[in-house]
């Protein structure tokens, strides 16, 4: 498989940045994660002028063979449905992505569905879904390595292009499924932790999916090596993600991780290679159960918590302009000193 | 006093409302909070199609006769030099607000410091600062009265220009003093618990801030007229405020509360007329360790904590986009019957 050569961050600015950040007019410290964003975009890129430019969301599409075991609500038609909608412009990903000026590009990794030439869509489709991993892995070591390859093409062709921030999305009828038991054994957490309602389970729904996982991880053994992890219980989005995710590290790219799913994806990545964590900001803290303990494992804060649990990359979309804003304030704020105004605090005789 | 006529929002399109959010192609409150906001933004524009029209921050300036105490770690001085800032372009709400299409309006609300003719900035000076509140009330009724009508007055303006969401900010050294006493006195909560280290004070600064306020109650009572209460503690800038806020309310705009002093002001206004409370979205919970507090007693949930606590209205405009991304989907996502995906879940066999 590619390896990737990640490197972790050069702290070299660190104390340049922390000062420019200081001198801001403003209270120490009262742009409070903003300036922590805005700390993390100066020493990914080495500068202290860090700048976003061509912001794109890509967002992966993949089947799974799991679905034909009852654990999504939705049937698993929705996958290429929902596909149509991105092409069409009609899904909440593209309003977000239309509002914050980020581009989309949409890659069939893997739907159950052959879709007709000449649509706005990367073919990038390693079968007709996964097979069900109750039964076996859900695909094979071979195209485990593929989609990662492929995902981290994918990536590179838009950095080559001058992107350097991207935010990864999916759409995959039955992923919580898959995501919640990668979850489970990178975690190492019990499966009924992992598993939520996904796009909307009753009680029942979620013993079942329990149930099922916890067969299937029986039933495929748990692997110490994430890219068995991968084959034995990813989808074809998710480890396309994984690759992607990889690449947009070794490039030096903003990393803007979504929700539970993209977070499963990123798991797989960081268990690779745990450079990754430097280059990724964790924009929101999904509804789905699960996705705040993978971020507690990760030992990483979310930006914001409103309660979405959508997927398709709209977590990195809405929050995109609060790590421009982060960007900006860097860039565009004037200092005390630029300003004309005092910075000196008072020794107050009084107190 | 003018009195403002205050409509609680009409609920008749709730239904159909909630109706067209749960119709969007998305699980079933997969949108979170989103879907909140666009509600709110529907009934209060009483619309199945609301919009963000000419969005302003209005920051209001005022100086603060506490700070002879020594209340504050920076000088009184910084009020009037950032109000240069912000007139110059160079202050955080400045970069916030170009990033995001908000405009702004600066308000000398009462500014130890005259002002050059022909600057940008609107002239609604009560003086030269208020009073110090521990020598007796910080203004006259008569003055908290007349700061109601022009806070009134300056948002009357921007609606007949076709406003209809607006942020509020504010920048005056010393008021968080002013912001702890009020919302001791309207929360009904001891001092200590109200006041936190503003622009940076240490633990001595914060003992001294509440010996100081607590002074200060003692020494003005504990009035139950909300409008009293603004004249023995408020700032000609919170006064205002809160003033601005009835406004916008009275004309059905949506009112964007920023953090502890903003928050403060609302506090008034809520106690004149609770009905405003429709007509708010609580943008974000600051640093400042009252805010919590200020939010659990109007029972409401801000948006996002960044752990800002820079006031000038920074938290309304960086969660903007936020409220825009809301009433975006609403208004641009596609149905489930418009982008023929299918709806209906599937009744399990095997669950």
């Amino acid at each position: 498989m590619k390896v990737f050569c990640i490197e972790p961050i050069s702290k070299k600015l660190e104390e340049e940045l922390v000062s420019k950040i200081n001198l801001k007019t403003k209270p120490l410290g009262a742009l409070g994660r903003l300036e922590e964003i805005a700390l993390q975009a100066g020493l990914v890129q080495n500068t202290l002028t860090p700048e976003l430019k061509n912001p794109y969301v890509v967002v992966f599409a993949g089947d799974h063979g799991i679905v034909s075991e009852g654990v999504s609500s939705y049937p698993q038609e929705v996958t290429f449905q929902m596909v149509m909608n991105f092409l069409n412009g009609g899904a909440a990903i593209n309003v977000f992505c239309s509002q914050n000026a980020i581009g989309i590009k949409v890659v069939d990794a893997g739907v159950n569905y052959n879709f007709p030439k000449g649509l706005n869509i990367i073919d990038s489709k390693m079968g007709m879904g996964t097979k069900s991993f109750l039964q076996g892995p859900a695909m094979s070591r071979t195209q485990a390595e593929e989609c990662i390859e492929r995902g981290a093409a994918i990536v590179h062709e838009l950095f080559k292009n001058g992107c350097n921030v991207i935010g990864f999305g999916e759409m995959g009828i039955g992923n919580t499924s898959s995501a919640s038991a990668l979850m489970s054994l990178l975690c190492t957490l019990p499966v009924e932790l992992c598993v939520g309602k996904g796009a909307g389970l009753d009680e029942e729904g979620v013993r079942n999916k329990v149930r099922i996982i916890n067969e299937s991880i029986d039933r495929n053994g748990r692997s110490d090596s994430p890219l068995q992890i991968l084959a034995d219980f990813g989808g074809f989005e998710i480890a396309q993600m994984c690759g992607a995710m990889l690449q947009a590290a070794e490039n030096k790219m903003l990393i803007l991780v979504d929700g539970f799913i993209s977070t499963s994806g990123f798991l797989v990545a960081h268990r690779i290679n745990p450079a990754i964590l430097d280059y990724a900001i964790f924009c929101h803290e999904s509804g789905e159960q699960g996705h705040a303990k993978m971020l507690k494992y990760l030992n990483v804060r979310p930006l914001v918590n409103l309660d979405m649990r959508l997927g398709e990359g709209t977590g990195a979309a809405i929050v995109y302009p609060l790590i421009k804003s982060a960007v900006n304030f860097l860039n565009g704020m004037a200092s005390f000193q630029s300003a004309g105004v005092s910075h000196k605090k008072i020794v107050s005789a009084n107190a």
